[in-house]
């Protein structure tokens, strides 16, 4: 297990995307179908040891590539799951590997539950020396506040991140999100109820809080209503790229910063992992096609923030 | 993986509860503070392989108990997933075994994502041949409709259960669930949503559905409510025993059928596994004081919903 001094993590991921100037985080969701040939194995069936170790030895490899080139990069436990408990053995040596590389890890896995389930989750992400520690993970607010107040607590006690959905990216998101109460549709509402959290998680040297949300790049709109109720809150934009969201788009809720647009990680999943190149059969094509997926990202955003300098 | 003829879910769950008598589902939840003295082994940390096995131990023995005398068990998956890889083997272990003693499996997984992540849960748990088959999944609403859609095809094709949270047994689950809307509270219009998915998934049999929801014995008028909306949905009550809710506030959202109230699964964990026994060093005691527990809670429950005979 990587040891890492416990900075607060609002400041420590806001202070990495200041000095990278983007705020790309590469997300890795490990689609069985689409891994490169260079690394796949057998048959790919779920359930195989080998299957485990393409899936492993590729997301090294873009882990090689992302290192010094983004603050965060965001696996997604249901790609592990899928393969059983070998997929679980592999997230670990992948989040191990990340922290070593110096990169923060936010772990996609949106759990929500109540009382000691919820604790059992919170420590099993969130505690030093768990089994599969993380800087961060993303939460679901259906189950209320209490719910979500032992990640809290270990994010106070550890400084760690939390990144509560809020606004989803998907088309159906608004069948209960956009649901309208008197005065607000639901995701205005559980944005507001979040803030005194925000607060509490608040970091001194940047201003932005612990308490994160996920408010997708397909609602640009929605962004700023979340951003009015939730001032100091990081936001995780999932949805750029191929799900649609424009860089412009994705960086609507943020704030002018000391280097440009600030206040939110921009992830990018396939549009990064399985870019669309001719023959990734040899290992150099696969690592040009994926530096290049990887520029062209980061030069992106990296414009798309730059427009607001404060 | 043991293989089992695909009767409908629902259909085979209440006619399994009808010929049994009762609703009862044991939650395992293995606490590891609380493992008993028998099975205990080293420091129980997280981390260590001892503690895989003492959790593995202790729910292979607690299902001995239950074969035969309760329909299904509910493992919570939180308290798997503390133990790293190595307890996500003993839960591959532990649903394997219960399937061989021919009890129904609901994972308490609480899962919801969107698109391909959602089909990445869905083949996780509910595809045959998986790591991790079990017979039924526990579901959260916040993402929408095509959220749950991977899971409802799944349950179609290979006659599968999905229990959807609506009205969740915790002290915070107002605090959203409960936001009043022009005409309804949110989890009213969430569970009002699900019907056409329900009538998709109802039993030729029984003509309940395997389109199920979650309604915590702590709010039984809710339970109404939630049964106006989704006459056929079997509903899973968490709640009872430990959380407070009574034998009567559990079964509020049942209706009456060939062999009394009927249309839900009564959920205990704690209360079950976990009884108020005296020393449970020796392996007889800890079998007494189960079984005890196990008695009780079935007498209880048998007797709530025996009082609806049709």
């Amino acid at each position: 297990m990587t040891r890492r001094k416990p900075r607060h993590f609002a400041d420590d991921l806001i202070s990495r995307m200041r000095e990278l100037g983007h705020p790309l985080c590469i997300g890795l969701d490990p689609h069985l179908g689409k891994i490169p040939p260079v690394f796949a194995r057998g048959d790919m069936a779920p359930a195989s040891e080998e299957t485990a170790k393409a899936v492993e030895d590729f997301l090294l490899a873009v882990l090689d590539r992302a290192a010094g080139k983004v603050a965060v990069v965001k696996p997604q436990i249901a790609f592990f799951e899928q393969l059983g408990h070998r997929g679980i053995e592999t997230l670990t040596r992948v989040v191990d590997r990340a922290r070593s590389l110096d990169l923060l890890v936010l772990l996609d896995a949106k759990r929500g539950d109540i009382g000691s389930t919820a604790d059992g989750y919170a420590r099993a992400y969130l505690e030093p020396g768990s089994p599969i520690e993380v800087d961060a993970i993303t939460l679901n607010p259906y189950l209320g506040l209490d719910s979500l107040e032992p990640f809290a607590a270990r994010a106070e006690a550890h400084a760690r991140g939390l990144f509560v959905l809020v606004k989803t990216s998907n088309p159906g998101s608004g069948d209960l999100q956009n649901l309208e109460l008197a005065d607000a549709p639901v995701y205005g509402a559980v944005a507001a109820a979040l803030q005194p959290m925000a607060q509490r998680l608040e970091g001194k040297e940047t201003g932005w809080s612990s308490l994160g949300v996920v408010v997708g790049a397909t609602y640009p709109g929605e962004a700023q209503t979340v951003r009015e109720r939730l001032p100091n809150a990081v936001f995780l934009v999932p949805g750029y790229g191929a799900q649609g969201g424009s860089a412009a788009d994705a960086v609507k809720g943020f704030k002018p910063g000391p280097g440009g647009l600030e206040g939110g990680v921009v992830n990018s999943s396939r549009g990064i992992l399985f870019p669309e190149a001719g023959d990734t059969a040899q290992a150099p094509a696969w690592e040009q096609a994926i530096d290049a997926a990887l520029d062209q990202a980061i030069d992106e955003l990296g414009e798309a923030v730059s427009k607001g300098r404060a």
